[in-house]
Formats: C-alpha cells, structure tokens, sequence
C-alpha cells in the first residue's frame, strides 16, 4: 500500500537521523540557545540575505501560527485569510482560543490578493461603527496554500505594499515552503525577508521529525519573542535537536533538494492524471494533487495506494488530494503512473 | 431632528426614574441580592411559568453574550450563529476574546434552521479530521433578529429539538424581546423557558436606562452563574438599580405594552413606506425597518429625520433602517408619514 | 439599622437623579460620543491641566480594571500589586481571564514601594531563566488602597520614575479617589495626571449610580482604547449616562465636596473608636475604617448598625469595617458614637 | 566539562534512537492514531492495570500542564499549587494564558496536604464575598516535586480523598515520574491511577529526545481530550515519534531502569556531599540534589563542572542544584567525588 495522504507520513531525511545519532550524546544548554541551533540560524541568515534576522525554531505548524499571531496582534485585532486558511479550517480554533477572530476573506484557489486586503481595510476604516467591529490587524498567507498553489514575487510585493500602508503585519505560513520556493522562483527567501515581517520554514513537512524556523524581520515583533513559544508551550526542552535538522537540511541545500523532489514527482504524477482526462479541482504547480477522478476509478486503485479524500463533486466523480513529498521515490510514482495506464 | 436611528436613543420610560428616585436612598446590599432584584427575579420567574428559574441581571447586551457563552462552552467550542448574528459582527470580537470561535452559517434574513444546524453538526461529526475543527457547543439565535425578523414557535421548537439530540445549548439573545413578543405571539415567555437553555428579556432596548435580564432553565449552566457575572465585568456594584427597573417593567405589564408600542408604531411607518412603493430589504413585522427608497428622498427626508444607512443597493438607492421604539410618540410617526406623502 | 459596610449602599446624590430625569428624553447617539460625555470628557481636561488627555467612561471597577490592563500588557507580561490589591483578590480572576498573571508583593498596608518595584525589575533581569518567567509589565496600584491607606505626592513620584526607568505603564485604580484627594492634599488631579499612564475618577463609591471615568495620558495606550472598551462589554448603549452624572458631579467640584465628607465624618467615627480604646487594624485617613473592637461590644452594637467583618484577630476580638460615604449623615455618625459611648 | 545543570542535557537512550531509525521509513497516519502509539498505549494501560484508561501522548511539560489544566477548570476555577509549583514558577504564566488563575499555597520543601487543600477549600466556601474570589477547581502536585522531594502513598491519598469530597480534579505532573517511583515506592502507577484524575509519565526528562504520557482515569476530562490537544498546538504531525519511543522505553521496563539509575547516582553523589559536610537545602530523595557549599569549594569545582545556582544562602555559601539522569555514568559520579574529596 503506498500512502499518497499527506507529506509527512514518514520520518526524516537519514541524514538528519544520522546527525541526531552523532550528536546524541553531546551535553548542550536547552531551550535553543546551544550552538547546534545557533548554527541554524546563521546558515538561515545566510540564506535570507539577513545578517540581523531573529529565528527561532518551534515544533510544529498550529503552534508556531499561534504563537506568531498571539504576539503580533493587540487584543482587539484579528487576522485576515483565505477562507479555507489553515487558521480558519484546521486548527480547532487555537488562534480563537487566544483571543483573536479570524476575519475569513472569500478565495476559490485558496491565495488573497492585496485588492482584497485594501478593501477589507478600507471598508473597516469608512465605518462609523468600527469600533464595535475587529480591528484586522494582520494578514495571514500560505505559500503555497492548503490548495498547493503560490503566490508569485509580483503578488507578494503587492500585498506587501498594502499591508504597509495600512500598518497590517504580514506572516507567511511556509509549512510547506520548500515546495513552494521548487515551483515558483520568482519568490525567494531574500524577498520573502524583505517583503514579510515574519514567515516560516517549515521542516515536518520537507525531510524533518518535526520543527518549523520561524523568521522574524520586525524588531518590534522579535522583541521578547521567546517569552511567547515559551508561554505557549513551544520551548523544546531539547531544543538542540531542531538545531541539529535544520543544520543538515540547510547546510549544503539538502532542504531545497528535498522540496524539488517533490514538486518533480508531482509534475510526472500531474501528467498522468491529465492523460487521464481527469478534471483538477486546483492549479497546483506544488506537491499537493487534486485531481477528479471517476468513482469508478478511485475504487480499482484503492487496492494499492491511499489518498485524502477532499470533497464530492458529483455523483460520480470526488475530488481527492495526492501528496507527493521530500521522500517520494520514482518507484512509487511509476507504480501510480502505471495502474493509472492500466484504468 | 427625530431620531429612528437607533432604538436606545432616549433614557428610560418616567416610571423607571420615578422608582429610581423613590428607591434612592435605600441602604440595599451589593451586587443583585437586595429585595427589589428578588422582587423582579419572582415576576420573570411567574412570567416563564417556572418557579425553579435561575434569574441574573446584567447591564448590556455585549457583556451577557460574553457571559452566558463562555459560561457553557468548554474550550474547544464555538458557537454556531447567522452570519449577520451581533455577536459575529458588532462585538469587537468579545466573544472570540473569550477564546470560542463563532460558526457563521449563512442566512439572507437573520434566521437560522433547524435544518442548518442539524446538517453543520452532521457535518461535523461525519468529518474524520474533526479533532482538528472546533466543535460546535451552542446554537446561538436572536429573537427579533437584527434584520426585525422573528421566528415562530414551530420554528423555534424545531431548532430546539435538534439541539437537544446533539447536546448543544440554545441560546436566544432577547435584546429586543419585547418587540418580537408582540408581532410574533406564537413565541412566548414559557415557550422560551421551555426550548431553551438561557435567553434573556432586554431592557436596555425596551423602556430601560440599561439592564438585560437572562433567564436559566439549564441547572448545569446556572451553577456557579454570578461567578462568571462578576468575572466578566457584569455585576454592578449598585445591582438594585436593575432590580428597581425590571421590578417597575414587569409588574404590570409595562414591558410588554412598550414592546406593543414599537410595533404599532412601526405598522404604521411601514404602511406609509409601502404606500411610496419602496422595497422592503427584510420582511421585519418589529420595530426595526429597513425600506429602500430613492437617494433623492432620503435627502429631502434629511431635513427633520435621521436614520441610520444599511446598504447601498444600486446607482440611486440605498437600504435604510428606521427603528421605531417604546417611546415612538403617535406625533414623530404622523410627522414622518406626512413628510413621506409630501416627496 | 444603619449600613456602614460599603459605600455603595444607596443610590446616588440627588443632583444626578434629577439631571437624569431632565435630560431623559433627549435623543442622543449611544455609546459615549454624545454632548453630555464630551462636556464631562471637558471638565476632566481642564481638572487635569491635560487638554489632551484621553477620557473615557466606563460602568464599574472590575470592568475598568480589566479593559485598561488588557489593553496596556502584551501576552507574556503580568501586572505587579500589592498582595491585597483588588485584582488579585476580589474580580473572580478577570485580569487572568485575559491571559495576564497578576504579580503579588507583600504588602502591610495595602501599599508597595519603588524600592519594591525597583526590586522586582531588577530580580527578574537578572534571572538567566527569564524566559520562563511572566515579566512584569505594569504596576497596579490603588489611591486610597483597600485597607484605606494613601500615598503621598513623593511615594508616587518615586514610583512613577522607576516605571519609567523599566518601561512599566502605571495604573491607578482610583474607585474611591475622591476620598484619597480629600485625605491627602499633596496628590492632585494634575499630579497623577503627570506620574501616571492612565487613572481613573471613581463615581460608583462617590455619588454616582454607577460609573468610573478613565483618564489616559500614555498616546500609545488611548489608541483604540474604544475598541477595547466594547470588546469587553463595557461601553454603555445609553452612554450619556455616564456623561450626565459625570458633568453633574464635576461642574461645580460636586465630587470633591462628597469625597470630603467620607473623610470628615470617618474622622469623627475614628475619634470614637479610639476614644473606646480600639487598636485599629490599619492606619486609615480615608472613608474606610478597620477598628478591633471587643466581640461583646459588637454583639451590642447589632441592634441598630451594619458592618462588615475584616478578620478574626483573637478569641475575643474581630477587625471590622466601617465605611462612611458621600452621603453618610450627622445623624448616622452621631447614633453611631452616641452607641459607642454607651458601652 | 561534566554539566549536573539539569537532567535533559542529553538527548536519548541509544536504544530509542535505534527504534526511531528502524521504523523511519514506515508510512504512518499522522497525529498519534499508528499503531505504534496504539501499542505504547496498551503498554500503559497494563502498567497501570487500567484497561479503560485514555491515553494521549504530548511533546513537552509546559504543553501538558496547559493542556491538561484548561481542559478540566470552567472559567472561574483556578488551579491549587505549591507556591514553588512549576505551573506558577517557571511557564511564563502559560496557565493564566488560557483565563486561569494559579492559586499558590506556602510550601517549604515543595508539597502540599491534604490538610492545606481542606482549609483552602473551606475558606472559599465559608467566605461571603465568594463569587469575587477564583473558585479552586483542581489540585496539582509534582511527584517528584521542583525540590525533588516526593509524596508517600499516604499522602497522596489524603489529598485524593479531600478532592474527591469537594468536587476538585486532581493532577499530578510527572515528569520526573520514574525518578519518584524509583524513591519512593509506596506510590506505584496502578496506585496514581486509582488517586488522580489524570497525571502523566515524563519522558523528556528519562531517556527520551522528548514526550510526555498523559493518563486519564475520569471519562468526563477524556471527553475530547485530543481536540484540547491539538487546539493548544500539541498534537505532533508524525504523532508515531512518541508512540515508538515509549514503547521503547515501557516494553521490557527500561523506563523504570532509568530511573533508578539517576536515583542511584544521586545516592552517591548525595553521600560525598554530606560527607563534606554541606547542609542539603532540600530533603530529596531523587535525582534532584540542593547541597550549599561554601562559595571557595564551588570556585574550585568550576573548572571541571556545570550546575545551576539555586539560591544565595549567606556571604560566603550558595545553594546549588546538581541533577543526576538516566544517563549520568559511573565515571561521571567517581570524577565529582574525587574532585569533592580533594577540596
């Protein structure tokens, strides 16, 4: 059975694996402050073409949103996204749960634009009864989005722009953004530097056990922000063993290898489907496929390989979601490709 | 200059300062323990018909919906609500401070159904990710709601049974009950207590300087209820003074008879705004309106009233609301009906 | 029976009933942007030497508190005050309900010192662990404190430079601040007006029905502080309220002759008390008063007065409170010291 | 350099990590539903001879005690500690963050009684004024305590008892458990199971990169447990990181091993201490030891060692922590010993 699900059904790179075994029984200072993740975070600044970024490493996705937002917003602040935004969707509210509404904003591909945002923020300020209304307060995107597609270095500057304009604090949600620098590289980590007040490198999803490196351009936002992971229960106490995964992953470009294998098996997956005939549900140039197979179909390849199912189209016909990853073999892909052929 | 802008634009009705004035020099103990908040907790208990009632008095609107929902849900729980529900649009995120998520659903006249709610918990429940989604804890409704529409006894029985099967708590927001009382007499105090959990009997918006008074027929929510008053900011030092309110609106009748008096008043307006052939934007039988007459006659109507904008509708019109209140006099009304059939 | 165990047993001084009865039928807008709060708002300013003061009103204590240190705080910062200080000891918890630890110092008298803060900046700086710990981010005081007691011109003026020197906002709970002005002379408007981030002039212990008027001179803090007023539930509909019992108060130095008589008529009350030979549990020049009388004294004492019980202090002896107010009569005091004499 | 600072300086036992490589590759669902996490459940489950028990697995101790604290209080209860708790100490108010307030109560060695929970208890209900006051809701106890002292089964089952008769949820942090159980063996998993609503197995702190195994006996905290877990960001995406390693570590009792191991190097090192002469600040048994020598002899030792400074005692002596762990060696003991025995 091959699990096509999501991106992080396996563990981690063997050499992350390796690192960890070497280092294991070294004696380090905790809570990230040891020279593995030092390390990290110069080759981070080094990439970013930022000397004097603050990073800091979390363990996971829905806590380091939570904790990023919770400590740039004021009380009566929200957020602004997608309407399908991770925050909004998958989160059970821990964004809520500090404080802080989500403002949703209408989206068929899962991206916003910066008209969107201008006009939220317009709309806010012409109403004499804003006060009784969320202030937004930041605006929130995935690159690439929970529907695999990217923004490009054009659209991000735009919303860039707007969000300076209006004071909004811009965060890139990069959990997945290895395969979104593979896919689209007008968007770089430079610009991204430039462009956002903080934005991060997710590792569960790109050839990590776990771990997301968040990088914060805005002093005002860097300012005391280990108090926030602390508070919020993202300290690791070992926190060397994110220094040490993202020491390997980024030390010789492992991480952006890891983030083309990805969108380079999807790219043959993506053909095969549409020699198919197979409508997409979304234009993901990404690691996520959301083909719209016949029924039919689904239930001769269920013998084989799994997949997420993401919503029923017609009666005949369910969207579903295939997710290549930083570890998809061609094996794998030639096997999808050929029980594809034999439909 | 008449306001129909708003229906708390007044203080309260003579009687109220009378009793105030009367009652002044009282020594009373603190904080809604004194004989005159007994005195209004038995009339609402008899009202409801349902001695064993829980009774508390809070000063606004935002403050009691803040309470009663953080009151009942346990963290993980949001609150499921119209769209155009005050407590998703005009509360500054209050509810949301309190770390529960509102859950929109959507609605072209304020009113949600049984059928909404019952296919939203479905949908929850059938959802294999759903750990990942907050639950939905509450059906919030208001009764009129912010578009003055009302819902019926069957209506409401509907929703009421549907909450039940799924274990969540019904919540109807009374700021204008009064109002809705009168035009939709199917629905009525004891129903209320019955298909409940919580509502509350609003003052603030019916005759009062201020004062809600909310009304528990759930033992499990009532427990410790003055806690989460006093936590929240809503217990009034001086909490007499709500008692003195709901004691002199209750003991007669006057509540309701203020409620009957918006109505008529707004019959009436109706009547002359159908009369000019406006549309109407809600089918509202209470005392909120909302015609969509031509710009040109709201500018010359703008010389003697003043009403609050709703929505541009087209090039030429826009949605207006005209609130009667429980103070509307015969002589305002016949004032605007005769500047309406002067256009 | 005569109630001497708040100051908030009646209702409220004449002058404001009336003013409300006269104003009641004026149409205003809601939620404090009226004439009558914009007259008060004037009266503060020109109290204050501050024409540029921030000025808004809210209905009571808990929910001032709780707005003004939830505004003012960022997530990982916590209030220091003394051990007894209001919100640490009587709100239910509220400023935790925000998410904000309240920091504790001992405290005899309901006081702290600079030194005291000084000391608490300089221990957490210097805690290589700091991270883990809530830092301080505001210093809460009360003027008089809950057991009565005042600060003088130089005790505030040394703390306000030690905020200053840390970068800590500092707050005054003023509740009874009339009583404080009245009892200690070198403490002005003006002064605190100068030393304080925000303070705020209580009416519901000085003749008001309800209200406190908050007073901010820190910029960063008023922005938006309207926002954060309805978010949590404490900005009034009939907002003029407050606005007309404010004016009324302030207009004519109302409030500070009412604040002199709590001070007046508690000198005479102490003079009794001490005549009896009660130690007093605390050194209190304001309106509260902590006598220890002998058990069977109060016992006698029950048949015609009301206080409350501050703490068992021996086997035959009970610290007790004893509060005059604005409107505490001759007669009152005189029954009550004629009583005492006739032990 | 040999650093004694504290027992997380490592990263894991080898035979951990050989397991985390063995299964590296295998494709899992994500979020703690594999199968590996299901037989680390069962594991549990056995040692606690619970089979109905619910078992989650968290990253980190701050998570956990968040997670665990906010899903069992209402928003008026607090949660009852020793003043040296964690919980109130050293989470940079991370229990405040989610609404609640940590009640702290005097602590000399790090316990709490039964006795002192009783009198905390029947103070809040014999206090008139209660509603203003947090109502405790739970109790939490370290085992071994921040002093690494522990509870006797006794003991515990006092406090068990006094919570059971008052309503409040009793949990015990271990994440030092097996270091206690090793100390102390009155108190046995089946034992804490039966005493606590729910209390927890530290890996972190035991030979594992990370994780925590909370047990829950009360079905009513169970009830969406994994929905609170994921809300506060503590539901790891490869979920299976934790079930291999405690399976790891509780299949053939390794878990146990390691803790006695820390124990009894502690032993060692605790008998060279006193053989020095240095007072023992605290009295623990476990592998937490608080020796205060006299500053000279620490100076001395600096060259070849790291501990953590507890606190200044007097001019010339500092109490000092030296921690032991799963993996201090022989050797490790024999080097400080020697170098002790040398001064």
């Amino acid at each position: 059975m091959i699990r096509w699900e999501c991106d992080y059904a396996e563990g981690c790179h063997p050499r992350l694996l390796e690192a960890l075994t070497r280092t294991n029984m070294e004696q380090t200072p905790g809570y990230g402050v040891d020279g593995h993740c030092d390390r990290a975070r110069g080759l981070i600044r080094e990439l970013c073409h930022a000397p004097q970024a603050a990073v800091e490493f979390l363990v996971g996705g829905t806590q380091t949103n939570t904790t990023v937002i919770a400590a740039a917003l004021r009380p009566h602040q929200g957020v602004l996204c997608a309407q399908t935004g991770h925050i909004n969707c998958h989160e059970t509210g821990a964004i809520e749960s500090t404080g802080h509404k989500v403002l949703p904003l209408p989206s068929a591909d899962g991206k916003i634009t910066a008209q969107q945002v201008q006009q939220a923020m317009e709309a806010h300020l012409a109403d004499p009864t804003r006060e009784h209304v969320v202030q937004p307060g930041m605006v929130y995107l995935s690159h690439p989005t929970e529907q695999g597609t990217v923004y490009t270095a054009d659209e991000l500057t735009a919303i860039s722009q707007v969000c300076r304009a209006y004071g909004l604090t811009l965060f890139v949600d990069g959990a997945r953004l290895a395969y979104g620098l593979a896919a689209e590289t007008s968007v770089t980590l430079p610009l991204l530097y430039q462009l956002c007040d903080v934005f991060y490198l997710g590792g569960t999803k790109v050839g990590a056990l776990f771990g997301e490196a968040v990088v914060i351009s805005n002093p005002a936002l860097a300012q005391d922000f280990r108090y926030f992971i602390k508070q919020r229960g993202g300290m690791l106490a070992k926190g060397r063993l994110l220094g040490v995964q993202f020491e390997t992953l980024l030390e010789d470009g492992l991480y952006f290898r890891l983030g083309q294998n990805g969108v380079e098996q999807a790219r043959k997956l993506s053909a095969a489907f549409q020699a198919k005939g197979y409508p997409m549900r979304y234009d993901s140039p990404t690691n996520q496929l959301f083909p719209v197979p016949p029924d039919a179909h689904l239930e001769q390849l269920a013998d084989r390989h799994v997949w997420s199912v993401w919503e029923k189209v017609d009666e005949s016909h369910t969207a579903v979601r295939f997710c290549t990853s930083w570890c998809t073999t061609d094996a794998q892909v030639e096997q999808l490709v050929a029980d594809l052929a034999g439909l």
